[in-house]
């Protein structure tokens, strides 16, 4: 009887373990015409056969750290907890940066070069524990001759690893302090009834134009749908739009062609031509030298 | 030896389960290049960690149901039955569109906003019934509050419940009648010797151009291998291109440059230009305006 | 006590048999906006539910068969022995072409049309066996009547079915010599203290210019770290780029906008500009047409 019950057991937790799939998501800035990506995935897929490998996007503009620091901000919240993303934009790689697995409070992990990428994360998820990568061992087997693609040979490798679980996250290495490099930039503020904020990013498949200033500051400053909101946008300190938009619930609130604000996916104040693009009509960019300052219309 | 038997039967039961992997595959026009797509396929592998997640495509040019609702035509069959897809097109958002799942005859299964998506996929397949998203039940945890990214909160998260079995169809929501919204087009039609039809697609990455007239027509206007066709090609009723092509069986057979017609991958005549852009060359587009009308040479 | 060991082995079968989790990786020249490439995925899927299906890329320039081969060269040995690799760039559809399965000397498989795409994959990898595609029983069903879209109806069919065990490498059919259509090219060649090579190909994400002359040329030819080599670059003969360049371990190692000689993911001689565009910058393009000859500098 004793034995039926263990191979019971046994045949559950084979099944189990097969149940708790792990998850991969890759990033970079290679594009898809290559083969880069492709190496990276045939890495992974050959440390584990039950390893699920998605894309998060390689279109990532080359070296625009800033951007790869926003996808990841702007995902990693739907993935299931213990996902490990790799982010591979790497533009001091040969360099002194260091190469890293940052786990954050969500239960994400993030295998990346520490130059920058992982500000946006940790400032929006926190830093449960950041450890500097021992690439002596947790390294792609043959690729430790001379030249190494980190994306491939450590980054890929590492994650595969981490996610089915060959690896612990104490083995990834050495455990760093509670800080990463961080890009500046303006985060949301409400100060004098006047909001200040940043535009991250653009939504560029639709040209709409996307603030960090998010929903809950938006109500601090006493501003609901059917307000108007007067809108003033910045590069590197000089005025690049000026206008009054009303802040609406659904895009079919506005008459086509006609700006307006509204709350993006994430729940933040973002800026849309219905059916056209508001970045292409005003000029509007994104980054750290983009700013935004908003205030209620005063009647 | 009951027990033994029991044993058995759970271990088979187990790995046959497994066996029964859920397919979703997903089309947007949001391209790849933000973080969209990827927090649609993060909360549909939350789901369940058995699921299969497909790219049709991201590129459907933006806010083109008609385009849409023809690539779910073209794919869908060539899927196993069961397969669940996500389409999600949606220039309407936020209006009184209905949310909905398609199940064809076939089998397959299309999770949509109800704005035309449908309208090539009804007419092929055929509507086994037709069922009304009920947003209350049927949205991702957490997402309740205001803002709903429906691709991501609804759409995806109902389509890898679906496919992976923890919703039946029914517990989709209330059923509809058996018709969608529909895009008006010119159908394939053969009249006293003239064949009628419509341009639906450009085979975009070899400037071919595609009809909706397929092989059996074509047999029944008396048209063979061999043959030469006059072909009139119209926008709005305007004759745009004018020609007299043979219709071969490969595009070996036309020497490089000249123009044939043949049978594309759907069955249906298509028009090219060996080894260059028929679409480029005379100005051809597609779409809902775009008209065919052919006719055998007489000799 | 024998019946319990029977389903304790039943169990481990059933759980390693999962294990060996066959892979799928495509590449076309297809792109990804239209409905060829889910097509060839659906009937993929279809075959096995344990399938795991990859991209290699799909923007493979249309009918550029070189490009085809450099890109299975680059990436195939980074995936696990077994892999069935597909490749569909075939310009002479409907032509006298064969339709192939290739066995490398490193255990990969390439499913493919044998029009040149082999060429790179068999001078590096080696020719286990070939194989020619017996169409009449394997190809997709239903689609034996008249139009065939190979890489639909029969490239990925049979390589789902090769990868995941439904048929041997055997029942693909006849075996053909040990010889594959090669695409001629400049093979690397040390000569008289001379480098002789090739342009395979681009890195088009950031310009640099691979060559195909590896480390052990370099080493033999007395090229280390640190020393200039004097390039020149020939397109058809004629000499396009003519220049001194360091030879360098990391790109951090040169200035901002300095040409440099690195080895790159494949430990070969490339040529970049530090965060700029080697190839842009002096008009250098890839292919069988272009060389390049390089010397150490004499001091």
């Amino acid at each position: 009887m004793k034995k039926l019950f263990c191979i019971a057991l046994l045949c559950l937790s084979l099944s189990s373990a097969k149940a708790q799939k792990p998850i991969v998501v890759i990033q970079t800035d290679f594009g898809l015409k290559d083969g880069a990506v492709p190496a990276m995935k045939g890495v992974a897929a050959g440390v584990s056969a039950d390893l699920r490998i998605y894309d998060l996007t390689h279109e990532i503009p080359a070296y625009n750290v800033w951007e790869a620091s926003y996808r990841l901000y702007q995902t990693i919240e739907y993935w299931p907890k213990g996902t490990v993303f790799v982010s591979v934009v790497d533009p001091g790689v040969g360099t002194a940066r260091k190469s890293v697995v940052l786990q954050t409070k969500t239960g994400h992990f993030i295998v990346t070069p520490d130059n920058g990428t992982l500000t946006l994360v940790a400032d929006a998820f926190g830093i449960a524990a950041l450890r500097e990568i021992d690439e002596a061992v947790n390294r792609r087997l043959g690729s430790g001759s001379s030249y190494t693609f980190h994306g491939r040979d450590v980054y890929a490798y590492t994650a595969a690893r981490l996610a089915s679980g060959l690896i612990s996250f104490t083995e990834v290495g050495a455990r760093l302090p509670d800080t990463v490099v961080r890009l500046p930039y303006q985060k949301a503020e409400l100060e004098n009834g006047m909001l200040y904020g940043s535009i991250p990013i653009l939504d560029i498949q639709y040209g709409n134009v996307w603030t960090n200033i998010d929903a809950e500051l938006l109500k601090q400053a006493g501003i609901r749908y059917g307000d108007h909101i007067k809108v003033r946008i910045l590069s590197k300190g000089k005025t690049v739009y000026r206008g009054m938009v009303p802040f609406v619930e659904t895009f079919g609130a506005a008459r086509e062609g006609a700006p307006l604000a509204y709350l993006n996916s994430l729940m933040q104040l973002a800026f849309a031509l219905n059916r056209g693009s508001f970045a292409d009509s005003f000029h509007i960019k994104s980054g750290q030298d983009w700013q935004v300052i908003i205030e209620k219309e005063r009647k």
